[in-house]
């Protein structure tokens, strides 16, 4: 099928899922599971495929690693799918309301954004994922997933097809979106019929979708994040806080990729967080302080403190005061979350201000900025731009307002 | 100077802006206004010029008649400035909150955008009104005005930024954008410089920024506006609306630009809506129905339906039932503002929840759907699309927002 037909096809189905009911939409995603469960002989089928053809093709191990379905990650998405259906609705939420003197009401309620497409890399698991929050929070989903997983995707999206139109629910507001390069061109050329697009993946992707989309993009998940270690702090809290956000999940975005230490503590502070980060096999990238303390640090280039590393490698520096960590944190900063770990009221309270983030914490991890974490009980992604969303992106996210005004006749005259 | 000096300029003055306390911004505020107030003399003398230069190239005279300042005009703009003085500061107001069970604590507060893109058509008086509400907000404003208007929004601008010196704010967080086209090329191509940009004016203006920026873009205004007069409705109550919305102000976005009648009250209503039309000077473009009722009747065109007259011109169809009513809506509504008259509860329901626009109103005029009549105090225009804000744009969604996490050494582990 063609991409303008399959858009058309989405837009015409989003137009009753907006006005669907929860009770509806729950059952949707319920069948969703139902069949996706029931699918899952086809599923990893289709993806024992799309993994060797990955590996015939010498693709990266991290990458088939990315690629591969097992029965606990397919148990994963169907699991997915039902707790969706236990969240609250967020459309016809009253945002506010008011009457102004002459009588007329006014209330601003979430609705859906109509028409969302995903572009995503080599995980599966994100079709069913990304179907599942924009069925619940009204939107029809154009799933454009990599072609390398193309197998594996068209058998999930099948699955929850035959899921929505068991309750007769029109599946189109689920379709995958196949084809090569110039596909995704034509979803970024589909204003009025794709409302928003939100690119997950690596930075040359989402650099990709973000500078070439006519449609509104939502940019997520680039984090290249900062601890800063300040004279005053507990340095207990911040060897703590260092392991968490470095050592625990390094490929995620929230997690550590540089460390700065106020020079008062440094003396004292380095020697104890370089043996601590040897112990977790942490390659550090120091500059010149912090390789003069240890023969294992190597030297840091631009590039470390520019570039996620997304691996177990931290670089380090060594700061004359807060204000060379704010200047540091703004040059180098993604705008995902940044940390500070101070004694000082002072020194917290201009980093929170000062620092331009989705997040800036206080004495506590950046792997709590997610969206489970902040109870939001699913997440598209973490918007890293200012337009619409920043932070992580719950129901509520995916959704815009409308305001419906009540009257008996008022003019303005 | 060259636009990207301007632009670092104008993201360095931000910084220092966006932590600025109100009474800063206040004071900032009334010295603008002082600060124009005393300039009039130049100001008005420098729009004679452009005025003079626009007839003798043959300008519109509506384009003219927007170009040109007033005394009265410079004091409108003089005292919007200081309204805006008198006006909530939405910076640092926290939209939710909240504790984890861990005791890590996380709040959601309003933050500045940064630099705020404005491009805009002929009238000089949005130099100040746009300077205003940025300046309050938080966010340095970068002006694009037309070349039009070149002489009268340097000298509007000198003024504004002599005030901001006079209480020690940083004056580039008000700056002029002078040049060629290819300076709006550059301004859409500032990524990382700009944060957003907010194009104001005809549908040409909006289609051009919308779809060639790479910068994140607020599309406003355009208003193909309905109103669906139904079987139930109350034909007094119809009129009334029919009147305000299409002849107070025809050239703003939010007045009447077709009305389509439900057939079962055609041939009552009509000829009384006519008539009353006719009294206003409104011309009628009708579809065969309604040439068929009056001679004075133009047969009405596809344009007719599609284009925003913006003039006492409207357009008119019989449609057989509400379904018909909301296919037509559905096809060429531009998703700002569209109105039923209706007695029947279900046809209020249906038209409110199937209507995609940014207002949609029961019983009254759409020209209650405005920053001013919602209560906001200042507007910088009427947003169409669905990402970031819909609807009325105050100083509210002339913000982003920020998580500050605050802990005392919580870690996810």
């Amino acid at each position: 099928m063609q991409f303008s037909d399959q858009a058309r096809a989405a837009k015409d189905a989003s137009r009753s899922l907006a006005t669907a009911s929860r009770a509806v939409k729950d059952a949707a995603l319920h069948a969703m599971a139902d069949a996706l469960a029931a699918a899952e002989e086809d599923v990893l089928a289709a993806n024992a495929r799309d993994v060797s053809a990955a590996e015939e093709s010498g693709a990266a191990p991290a990458l088939v690693d990315r690629l591969r379905l097992t029965p606990a990650r397919v148990t994963a998405m169907v699991d997915g799918l039902r707790q969706l259906a236990g969240l609250p609705d967020p459309v016809g939420d009253v945002v506010r309301g008011w009457t102004n003197p002459n009588g007329v009401q006014v209330r601003q309620l979430r609705v859906p954004l109509g028409v969302v497409g995903i572009i995503y890399e080599a995980r599966p698991n994100v079709t069913a994922d990304a179907a599942g929050i924009c069925l619940k929070s009204g939107n029809a989903a154009l799933l454009r997933g990599s072609s390398s997983a193309l197998q594996s995707n068209t058998a999930v999206t099948a699955a929850l097809r035959r899921g929505l139109q068991a309750v007769g629910v029109d599946p189109d507001v689920v379709q995958l979106v196949a084809g090569g390069r110039e596909v995704t061109k034509e979803m970024m050329a589909a204003r009025g019929l794709v409302d928003v697009l939100i690119p997950r993946g690596g930075a040359g992707l989402i650099n990709a979708v973000v500078t070439g989309s006519q449609v509104p993009v939502i940019e997520t998940g680039t984090g290249n994040c900062h601890l800063v270690v300040d004279a005053t702090a507990d340095q207990d809290v911040a060897l703590g806080i260092m392991v968490d956000a470095k050592v625990r999940r390094p490929s995620v975005c929230n997690s550590l990729e540089t460390m700065l230490v106020h020079r008062d503590i440094a003396a004292e502070f380095l020697p104890r967080a370089l043996a601590v980060l040897a112990q977790h096999e942490v390659t550090v990238h120091g500059d010149a302080d912090v390789v003069a303390l240890d023969d294992r640090v190597v030297p840091a280039t631009e590039e470390d403190f520019t570039e996620e590393a997304l691996s177990l490698d931290l670089s380090v520096a060594v700061v004359d005061d807060l204000d060379a960590a704010l200047a540091h944190v703004r040059r180098y900063s993604s705008g995902h979350s940044e940390t500070i770990v101070t004694g000082s009221v002072r020194a917290a309270d201009r980093f929170t201000a000062e620092v331009d983030a989705a997040a800036v914490l206080v004495n506590t991890s950046s792997r709590f900025v997610d969206g489970g974490e902040f109870g939001f009980g699913a997440e598209i992604g973490i918007s890293t731009q200012k337009l619409h969303a920043r932070g992580p992106m719950g129901l509520a996210e995916m959704t815009s307002t409308k305001y419906v005004v009540v009257g008996d006749g008022q003019v303005r005259g």
